[in-house]
């Protein structure tokens, strides 16, 4: 098992520039004073397809020769990282294949389709996405692209912690800790990859839905441990049963702890984003700003960042948050 | 009368560098093939305060002298210039008083009091805002500074025009529409000023809500035209009843023409800000976006940049423009 280094962090940024968006890091002097801390909010919602996702599918099929290219991508995916593959392959004109849970929000399966990207739907509570996938890769010769477990997605969005550290340095701050929604875990362990290619030595936390704890869970038991399967959460972009082989072996070696949050705790640092920030996010976008304002993180008198990771919600959940 | 030129607005940009947010200039792919235009968004939601309003408040503060600054400012506002001048004044150390409407949004409220200011409260509808900042400056010896009729408030809000001219050529695309909501006018004569002082000859327009379109009518006589009285909008920060004189002039030399949508309009156009950008925008904040989505301005074909002014919306409105 390979794992991806700071240097392929710094490979990916070179990918990136010009394709993703630079997206900014914002502040709120009203939370900040909540706070009693320095916080900096970076905004991937407003990435490309509304979520970090794009990093990490465009710095993968970018290192794809062209015969690959030819024979397409296929992704499973509850919606951001279908997305995320589908922009990117439709940008490096390749055709890609999407499985997708039946009941993903219909936002996620309308921008898949947008793409241009084939939607093949299956039951999240049944059906193994990994099988079907795998199955249909065979039959095409495609590439099949996981959704975390890789080392040029954790790469690819290990980008935004490159950003994240240039900026804060930009700014006259040292970061003291930054925190990021973990569902897989490509992401978290990603920006602690970029944190440390640019010699930030922050601490580096994961926040997760509480019951699908199973990154906290893990990292205490020193082994992968699998999330219960009747586990339920707000959060449809934090539902992977278990952390990937390798981001668990960076996780142990780069992250500080793992912090979970309730729904309640989500949907209030849904409507945080909406009143402070006015940027919408998505409940699993949500979660990392949701364990800093719970108070489960000690903040007090820090610098602190946080990846706001997606926006892509239905109104009707947005506007029960709201309430 | 004196009108602000071009070169205020260079001026406004210097003394706002480091202080003001440099909003980011967003895309949607969707939207684009919605439209068959290149729809740039300018996310002043993102600035300082929620709105652009920041912008004009610190131009014309930073220019008082020690004197002035000791006694003070005065404001009257429907609650965005509020924060800016509050916000503004709280970073120059100088106190802040402002006369706000009492049905202004309960956000817009909290917020100007974050920032230090004390609130003075009067009825809409039957009291003269400008006749009560006018006594209270005239015993205080503060500068009143009016919402919009005021050069240094004009050339600060140009520089938004720089930002979107600037941005624009970065990116090798030619300009061809700019649209700013309009209430009194300095946001969009502003622009057109930044833009002027950029050599960008874009076309600009300003939108305004169906009923309180003072600046189309206006520019239609050749003369400044009073609102009825009893017209109601769901743009709280759009209810100027009259275009103001130097906004005037600068209108009739430097606009191209005003658009009036609809509650309707402006509640699908926050909507689609909410799925398309992730943005949270208020009513007159979307009010430039209607004006494209509705189909009222010819697009296709062209590249065209629209100001999102602001996002201080109360949770209950913007979750009915979703529903």
């Amino acid at each position: 098992m390979k794992l991806p280094e700071p240097g392929d962090v710094r490979a990916a940024a070179l990918r990136l520039r010009g394709k993703a968006v630079v997206t900014p890091l914002l502040s709120s002097p009203q939370i900040d004073a909540q706070l009693g801390a320095r916080l900096l909010l970076k905004a991937e919602c407003l990435q490309r397809t509304g979520s970090f996702k794009f990093r990490g599918a465009y710095n993968a099929l970018a290192q794809l020769d062209a015969v690959k290219r030819g024979a397409g991508v296929v992704a499973y995916s509850s919606g951001n990282h279908a997305q995320g593959v589908a922009a990117a392959a439709q940008l490096l004109g390749m055709p890609a294949t999407i499985v997708m849970p039946s009941d993903a929000p219909a936002i996620k399966l309308a921008n898949t389709r947008f793409y241009g990207a084939e939607i093949v739907p299956y039951d999240r509570y049944r059906e193994s996405r990994e099988e079907i996938a795998q199955r249909i890769a065979t039959e095409r010769g495609a590439e099949l692209l996981p959704p975390y477990d890789d080392a040029r997605i954790i790469a690819g969005q290990g980008t935004i912690g490159i950003e994240i550290a240039e900026e804060t340095r930009t700014a006259g701050l040292t970061l003291d800790l930054l925190i990021a929604p973990c569902s897989g875990g490509g992401l978290v362990t990603g920006c602690a990859l970029g944190l440390a290619s640019s010699q930030c030595d922050a601490a580096v936390y994961a926040a997760e839905p509480a019951g699908l704890d199973d990154m906290r869970r893990s990292l205490a038991a020193g082994t992968r441990v699998v999330n219960d399967p009747a586990a339920r959460s707000i959060c449809d972009a934090l539902l992977a049963p278990t952390p990937g082989e390798i981001t668990f072996a960076l996780a142990r070696r780069l992250l500080a702890g793992s912090v979970a949050v309730t729904d309640d705790e989500v949907r209030r640092a849904m409507a945080t984003a909406f009143a402070a920030y006015k940027l919408v996010l998505e409940p699993g976008g949500a979660a990392a700003l949701a364990a800093v304002l719970s108070g489960k993180l000690d903040v007090k008198g820090k610098t602190v960042a946080i990846v706001a990771s997606g926006g892509n919600v239905d109104p009707a959940i947005f506007a029960s948050a709201l309430g």
